[in-house]
């Protein structure tokens, strides 16, 4: 029976789950509305990996270092000093500082995030993404990072939209870093990417959109309704993601009219790709039984996590 | 040949500027694809009438007059003083000020706008706008908004959706304050309407996203493309404004590879609804001819303005 839907879901609480609150929603007399069936997907651990680190800190690091080979002065100080450095202990040290609610060297590195794309135009920053996801590999999978998004979540986004539904990534990730990958890799245009955002200008004699060295908005934890609504100003009906920075979009979508809020939860030891980690998702994973959240154990619940590289 | 396509345009240059232009990007060798097809759209002015106030308007004069009902305090300051003395000379020389460049009472205005919905959410006030387009007819044209919009701009939308195009559009209006009539009106849906923002907060308790006092951006001259940019991540191909905030805009998609500017001008004379005015696009009007925009002269380009109201 290939024709089952979801075939690299195992058969099980979170795939009945799923199938279960889609045809709620799509038969019978109750059935949403088209146009209201919207599903909101985070990405960082959601639809692709963020170990050992978030693809765009990968990008990020790369463009540090050859910005201190062109100037190195740069590297005597953080974040340069790491990225030519290869240590990246210390950057690793600034996300888990994040994750426990310290910014302070994070502020560091978004400053220095900015800085790479001040004045830059929004089609020159396009192009220099796409030429990184041309070349790069991910560092311990040693893939493109093609092929190191999941493959379930992926099918997840096709049984929706063969269903009525429109998907939308809402990450706490650069928009516009996600932007050159989002429709090749998982089939959804720029227009239905929601993400954290650099400040814009509008270059008048260039006809351009440009960089300014602000940081906008990170759009995670309670910006992510936030910027739902903004942007697509419905309540979706569906939610996904995998971290303590998804439970008020999580939260935002199970509390509406009808919801399903999915927590992906990193439990998986048998070597098929990502080791295992409960970082930075501890309160969702707690929280989720009285939030009623469903648990996907990528352990349990996939059977297949990745394409052949 | 009622097949003839925008029948409510007279024949002449801008129905032909509109015509060879949709032909040349979507047929033959040089088509462009049909995701990169985007067209944008202003609203006031350019889909509905602007006079003899924006339609927001009326609806915020109507809430602050009910505020100063319940509260008659109110009605010694500015604004709700003219909105319960009916005499709206005030507010109507705010507005020409802020044409002018001049924003001090615009931005009272803009404070007791935002007054208006501080606390609420974004369902209630979607619920609140909903009845004003029941009820509420056009101050001069005595019917309803539903039939204060401009026949041949709908009908270009529609024209653009048959050759692949999405329509979106970009106003200097609020965003909410759209959202609960363009399906209707326009067929254009609340995810693709972009418009200035009030700021929101997400209400944890209530799952709920809720508006702040504060005001978030204006999105009218520069703003316009860096907010397309931030919705849309395309180089819209046409666009169309009637005003000085939409010469960015107009610029901005006239200059890409390929583009078609259109600027609506009121110059109609003939009784068929609006007065003319240029108020607030002298200079996009005198702008025009250098910049390459396609001016469209109400008076002899459209041959039906409103429909049977």
């Amino acid at each position: 029976m290939t024709d089952e839907p979801l075939p690299s879901w195992t058969d099980g609480a979170a795939r009945d789950a799923i199938l279960e609150f889609v045809a709620s929603v799509t038969e019978g007399p109750d059935a949403v509305p088209v146009e209201q069936r919207v599903a909101v997907f985070d990405n960082d651990g959601t639809l692709w990996t963020e170990k050992p680190m978030p693809t765009q800190l990968h990008y990020i690091v790369q463009q540090w270092r050859a910005a201190a080979e062109a100037d190195p002065s740069l590297a005597e100080h953080q974040p340069y000093r790491a990225a030519v450095s290869g240590d990246l202990g210390w950057l690793g040290a600034a996300i888990d500082k994040h994750y426990d609610g310290d910014e302070s060297d994070v502020s560091t590195v978004i400053d220095a995030i900015a800085r790479l794309t001040d004045g830059m135009s929004v089609e020159q920053y396009a192009s220099s993404v796409a030429e990184f996801y041309r070349t790069a590999k991910h560092l311990t999978l040693q893939r493109a990072y093609r092929s190191a998004i999941y493959v379930p979540m992926v099918e997840l986004m096709r049984f929706l939209e063969e269903h009525g539904f429109t998907c939308y990534i809402v990450s706490g990730g650069d928009r516009d870093f996600m932007r050159p990958m989002t429709e090749d890799y998982y089939g959804i245009p720029p227009e239905r990417v929601i993400g954290s955002a650099l400040g814009l200008r509008y270059d008048e004699d260039g006809a351009q959109v440009r960089y300014t060295a602000e940081f906008d908005f990170l759009d995670d934890g309670d910006e992510k309704p936030i910027r739902i609504w903004s942007r697509i100003g419905r309540r979706p009906l569906l939610a996904a993601g995998n971290s303590n920075g998804d439970v008020p979009m999580l939260d935002f979508i199970r509390r509406g009219a009808v919801g399903l809020a999915l927590l992906v939860h990193h439990d998986d030891d048998t070597g098929r790709g990502d080791a295992p980690y409960d970082q930075g998702a501890q309160k969702a994973l707690a929280a989720a039984s009285d939030r009623g959240f469903t648990v996907v154990s990528v352990k349990r619940d996939w059977s297949t996590v990745f394409v052949e590289a």
